[in-house]
């Protein structure tokens, strides 16, 4: 079983720690975590729990210490160079994304078939798909995102597992067949879209 | 309490069930269900039990069936449109989105300052952000999706709001004020790439 969810929270535990520790807070507690993500309180203390994080005799964190703890756990204490395959709109989009620029992953290539008839200069290098194998030989990365159309997402997939990539968000619609030491978030935009619907309908079955 | 942990699997169960009804399979099980998704049999039982799906007496689901009670839960028996602010690099590959177009959500209409400037014909109409009260007099469309640049996203927010949208997406990274009766659903891009991450690490710690 996968503990995705433990680890989404865990995530947006950093956030929060993150913000705290950025506008110069010292200590927090569980309840003051909560009001930034909307995670119970109870939820949060069970998960600090779970991955073995105490606090202070009175229930209290040191901000830059859980903020550290937490980034250990997350793997996140070290820069994580990540590729990204496709530079269409939504690769571009992604180069850009400012969320990426406030943590530790930073986009460090791009590979797309497009690569001769870009009309500006991107922020990062793009090479065409042919030179992946050479690219993950001189530079081992472990994580790709996949921005690429569904009919070359397993293709691309398979080609970049092969030369040693572990760890992919997929943001095509695909399901990708995916060995077992290997992992893939499947960001489903659509799905997103659904939950929200789901709360602004009016309806007698809504939970 | 917000259950979006268990709209998000229903969503992708309603996934699973249209792709076994497009290669027209009638009858399933959640066993099948579950390979489809890598959700738990077990979980997927204990959801359909809260929202108080049934099977047959041998536990098995006619496909349709179960996919119409599903979209009827998630509130996706009808059209949905939406609009989308900001026409940059993301709402271009949103509006070109495959998701979307398989699924009941249409983006309508998009709402950007550079319409002017625009290089190509976008697919679908884009108008300046001057034009947002009178559009949504004239087209009561109740769900938005955020993909404007940080410093504009809570200013867009609350004038959307006020002309009646209830249901957002935001990939801004800014933590919004939410009145109680909107839903937003924040898309945090680094969020999902931390996970994968978290499951590529080496590490002891690793639950």
């Amino acid at each position: 079983m996968h503990f995705k969810n433990h680890v989404t929270r865990l995530s947006q535990y950093k956030a929060a720690l993150q913000r705290l520790d950025n506008n110069n807070v010292e200590r927090t507690h569980a309840e003051t975590i909560s009001t930034y993500i909307g995670i119970p309180a109870t939820q949060i203390r069970k998960d600090f729990s779970l991955f073995g994080i105490r606090g202070n005799k009175r229930g209290g964190y040191n901000v830059k210490d859980l903020l550290e703890e937490l980034k250990n756990i997350l793997g996140l204490n070290r820069d994580i160079p990540v590729i990204l395959l496709g530079y269409g709109n939504l690769g571009k989009a992604l180069t850009r994304y400012q969320g990426f620029h406030e943590g530790c992953v930073r986009i460090v290539a791009a590979f797309d078939p497009g690569v001769g008839v870009l009309s500006s200069q991107p922020p990062i290098p793009v090479y065409p798909p042919a030179s992946i194998p050479k690219f993950l030989k001189n530079n081992p990365v472990k994580h790709a995102i996949l921005a690429v159309p569904n009919e070359v997402a397993q293709a691309i997939f398979d080609e970049l597992y092969e030369n040693g990539v572990r760890g992919f968000i997929n943001f095509s619609t695909v399901s990708l067949n995916v060995p077992e030491d290997a992992y893939v978030n499947n960001v489903d935009l659509e799905l997103e879209l659904e939950t929200v619907i789901y709360y602004t309908k009016e309806s007698k079955n809504k939970v």
